[in-house]
């Protein structure tokens, strides 16, 4: 693991109050750790943009399972891209809905291809992408 | 469940063909499928902007494992919201880094602070909400 | 300009009557609209991450005039992308701060760069891209 | 003005060298101001959600002029809210595509609801809103 770089940064008093008070509201122990994580996220959106790296995402989805094949049409896609779906978390909401939840690893472009691929199924109701990281010099 | 209601749309013919051609590049199997996908979209939307009705989401956390006592740091905050936190699936993406995805229901404000607190703590390198639905209704 | 075509859509009752208040609320006249912009939005979001036609976006930025040589810098800077940068409207919201909003013209990714460089220009306190459209075919 | 305060930040060396490449490529002079970018954009993001302050936005459209009263039906909006549209800027697309960009001064909901209401007339093919900051203290 890499070491540790210490160095300064200069704030107008104001704008610093004001980051204070915010990163007190959202639980941050220090301000090290605050900016820390403005950082890392900026450097994850970029990662997600140039699209060349292995990375990691969730695909979350709240989807009927009395929709009629739903269930082996979700199945058949997730085994199509087993290599890229790591594993999968499955929630009843009620006696209809499901929400299901897949760590995927691999290209930015191929992760959307699949996240797209899901949302676009019938009886998908709602779903999203999240883009992360697979936490390597982050 | 309600039933189904048919009505007609009336589009240019030159943004029709730029759709048709866009849902067929996303998988989707006809047009009504892809205009409901959007329509739920602006739905789970507005309805995380009320935040007054019970809703659910998942929170996606990457974190390195090795930090000291982030393991007991995490498990506390997990029992303090069990209330919310319906599940939970961990994956471990290498040696030092954790993927962590929970899924959680409740009002939106809490399910935003849960997140807050979570990505707030130190050893957590990267962390995003997804808002999603509770499937009623919709 | 392209003709109007009309085609049925099929939505569970339930779900169409929220969606009838959402776009009451939000002042559309009727549903076709309503639609039709869901897919107009869904279609610029494409074209932008395309990125390889030309398009529209604005820039809007907020920074204090104070700054020493911020408004040379911001000048040379909107003169050296002459070619993009269409129009500039310059708002003096009070006695240190100047909103400016710049229309640019061109390829996604030269957009992207011009809005980047202005908004880390020191001295300008925010930023924010709109990725928008020509209005062609859509 | 208020002062400038000085203070240090600790980060991972790999960490670290990455967010210097990446604000170098973005065009930040150092890693202040790119961590002031950071720290302001956090804030206001912070400022709207919260939403009972005065605040500034741009309102971006894009419109076929050739539509029936689309031109008198925006002009009435636009004065129905003069007390909070301050200035306009209307660029000339092509024959038939007018950009225009408004500049917005108020409560986040009320700026929120002119969007939504310009948005949504008939004729406006596109619109997004840019949630940005009157700069006082930050």
């Amino acid at each position: 693991m890499s070491g540790v770089t210490r160095f300064g940064i200069a704030m107008e008093s104001g704008l610093l109050d004001k980051f204070d008070r915010l990163i007190l509201k959202k639980g941050y122990a220090n301000r090290s750790e605050a900016i820390r994580d403005l950082v890392r996220n900026n450097l994850v959106e970029e990662e997600w943009k140039l699209g060349n790296q292995e990375t990691v995402g969730t695909i979350t989805i709240v989807y009927n399972h009395h929709i009629h094949e739903l269930n082996g049409a979700l199945a058949d896609l997730q085994h199509r891209y087993h290599a890229e779906i790591i594993s999968c978390m499955h929630v009843h909401l009620d006696a209809h809905n499901c929400l299901e939840v897949l760590a995927v690893k691999g290209r930015p472009q191929k992760i959307k291809r699949i996240a797209d691929t899901l949302i676009a199924t019938k009886g998908v109701k709602h779903g999203k992408l999240v883009m992360t990281t697979t936490g390597k010099d982050i």
